[in-house]
């Protein structure tokens, strides 16, 4: 059995994500679909709509036959990182290709611009250094530093938030030497940022919108997803109570970063020149997690960026837990149907590293920071849906036949 | 002019109180009477149903002259600790008698029970170890040891709770050879843990169960404390929209216990012999502070012991903290009347400590503590008023002419 992986969210899987798994199925005609999809919390710093397991089984629902987790150390960082760990879970997974969606669509446009910025790399970190220096954020470094490099070129269009991603997925699997091949389909009908609805390819941004605005029936949102997603997005609030969103977070928060020292603020992955004291200013006038955002913003510091180092207090998780220096040590499956049962049991057989279902299946950092990641996500629950919730952690993966 | 030292938490201020002050000003014929009253979080290990400022407000307008702060480290400790930390409070204070209840009600007894203590320190010492090894919580093993050592004499009935903490008054002023007379009265028509108010003489329990089962018209709770506390009680509530009780935290403490790895939860003030695997496995299941606490009581870890371990996880006081081994550095005025402003004049020619009135105005150790234990009470509060009651902590003592 052949594979192709996909790296995603789903937050929540709707219709423009179904339409990327039948075109990756089409253009590689795997016999397995595998996707790599950030747990809890996601890359730009927020808690996901609903769970992950919950996630995963619209995914599978709606046409994916394995889903496996992407570690929290990997999901909850800029592109990059993201992007690395995405594409090492993948190459673990055993793909044999990966599939993105870009604007540009056409994949020799992205081997052409890895090559040419591998040309360009002395004078590409330069010009990061020179934005970072004059006080940008590093995304918009180095967008910057690759419109530079890329001048008038017609190779890429690197100020599309998708052809950035892409090409750091290349990136990743040329930098590596792995044996897979990188596809690309066109992205239709929306922009990754866009908060309406304006067709049934909608952005899961605007399903999100339209779903928390409108929780009991959002015509708008129920056609932009499969019905198998808006029954779990219903059934998932009704068993827990929530949509999980950043200000039902605030009050721990706050909690947590007013009986903090700057030494432990400090230590949190993410924090950087002296912005725990800006982080300690603002929270005492801080009355809603927008509006304590809103105080924080800077040039230097993106919404994004700040969101994630929120989520890193929310978890706990701090610079000496050595994200980026430790190993994968396991893929995590969270969900699969019998194609996906499949071809992990030809997997298992082959693999380095061991599939593992449950949290506590063997021991490896990256799951005690999942398992304070979980807890962290359900705290926002009444005391004993808590409990009921967090066991999916030990329980066996879903499986759909 | 001369001052007596009472040593309080009025949670909340009664007619009880309100009797000790009158008999200590008669007993000692005080120019002054200083009460060094603990903060928002009490030697039970609880938080105080109202914030210190109001409580202190409520014992000036009661009879008291002036209210300083037993600061958080010894206030949170267990009774030999609180009672050196609030007779060294009072010493710095500069009053020359100290008056505490007790059921005993003559001083006598207490200076031979110190005599007797003294030469038996040995054998005491010796049984309280048998009593711990045998698995008994510290003060039960320190209450069987006195009876050991006092065996049937009539010394001092050391099986009731308020002599045996005169008696560490006493061992503390004298221990430390201060030039303070102790002074006893004897306690009237109530117990200390009486949960029903049986006369207008109650025991604080036994009000705050009244108030708090009856918000709006507990005409028991009204007949046993001054009108002036009653008013303030509700104005606090008004304000606040809170009384101030264990469960309001709950959320909050289990949320901060389930993101804490083992090795910072070993690093709390406390926790000792591997109490921190206890206290996470408990966690899980929990649904309410008292459900958690019946989960996690044992013959060592008393109610007392383990409520006063959860006050330091929610404030998030560590051992590193060293709060045994700092030095007092300051007194901090909370209120006074213009009998206290005088007395509080004389005394800053002669006193070793500055008074101190703001958090912010010296640097010092437990002021940090300080700012965080007020960080934590208030976190229940809505954001901003949360600010504004925190404020308190930077503005000028509360002055009732």
């Amino acid at each position: 059995m052949e594979a192709c992986g996909l790296i995603v969210e789903y937050n929540p899987f709707h219709y423009g994500h179904q339409y990327h798994l039948k075109q990756a199925r089409e253009k590689t005609d795997a016999d397995c679909i595998v996707a790599v999809m950030s747990g809890n919390f996601l890359q730009r710093g927020e808690p996901a709509i609903m769970d992950k397991y919950n996630r995963a089984k619209a995914a599978i629902l709606g046409g994916a036959d394995l889903v496996v987790e992407l570690p929290y150390v990997y999901a909850v960082q800029h592109s990059d990182y993201f992007a690395k760990g995405a594409i090492d879970m993948l190459y673990h997974s055993g793909v044999s290709a990966v599939c993105f969606g870009s604007e540009a669509g056409i994949i020799d446009s992205f081997s052409d611009a890895y090559q040419h910025q591998k040309e360009h790399q002395n004078q590409y970190e330069s010009f990061v250094k020179k934005y970072l220096n004059k006080g940008h954020a590093y995304p918009d470094a180095a967008t910057k530093a690759y419109q530079h490099i890329f001048g008038i070129s017609d190779i890429l269009d690197v100020s599309r938030p998708n052809n950035i991603l892409g090409l750091s997925y290349v990136r990743a699997i040329k930098d590596a030497h792995y044996p897979i091949k990188p596809i690309t389909i066109k992205r239709i009908e929306n922009n990754y940022h866009d908060t309406a609805i304006t067709g049934n390819i909608a952005s899961a941004t605007s399903i999100r919108k339209e779903v928390l605005n409108n929780p009991t029936a959002s015509k708008a949102a129920a056609e932009a997803m499969p019905e198998t997603t808006s029954d779990i997005l219903q059934s998932y609030k009704h068993a827990s109570g929530y949509w999980h969103d950043w200000e039902l977070y605030f009050s721990f928060l706050k909690y947590r970063v007013q009986t903090m020292t700057l030494a432990e603020l400090q230590q949190i992955e993410g924090i950087v020149e002296g912005l725990e004291h800006r982080i300690v200013r603002t929270a005492m006038e801080a009355s809603s997690f927008q509006g304590w955002m809103t105080a924080l913003k800077t040039k230097r510091y993106t919404w994004t960026r700040l969101q994630r180092i929120f989520v890193h207090i929310l978890t706990n998780t701090r610079k000496e837990d050595n994200i980026l220096g430790t190993q994968t040590g396991y893929i995590r499956v969270l969900a699969m149907n019998k194609t996906g049962q499949a071809y992990l049991n030809q997997q298992k057989k082959k693999a380095d590293l061991p599939f593992i279902t449950k949290i506590n299946q063997i021991k490896h950092p990256f799951l005690e920071i999942e398992e304070r990641a979980a807890k962290a996500y359900y705290s926002i629950l009444p005391g004993k849906k808590q409990r009921d919730f967090f066991l999916q952690e030990i329980k066996s993966p879903i499986i759909i036949k």
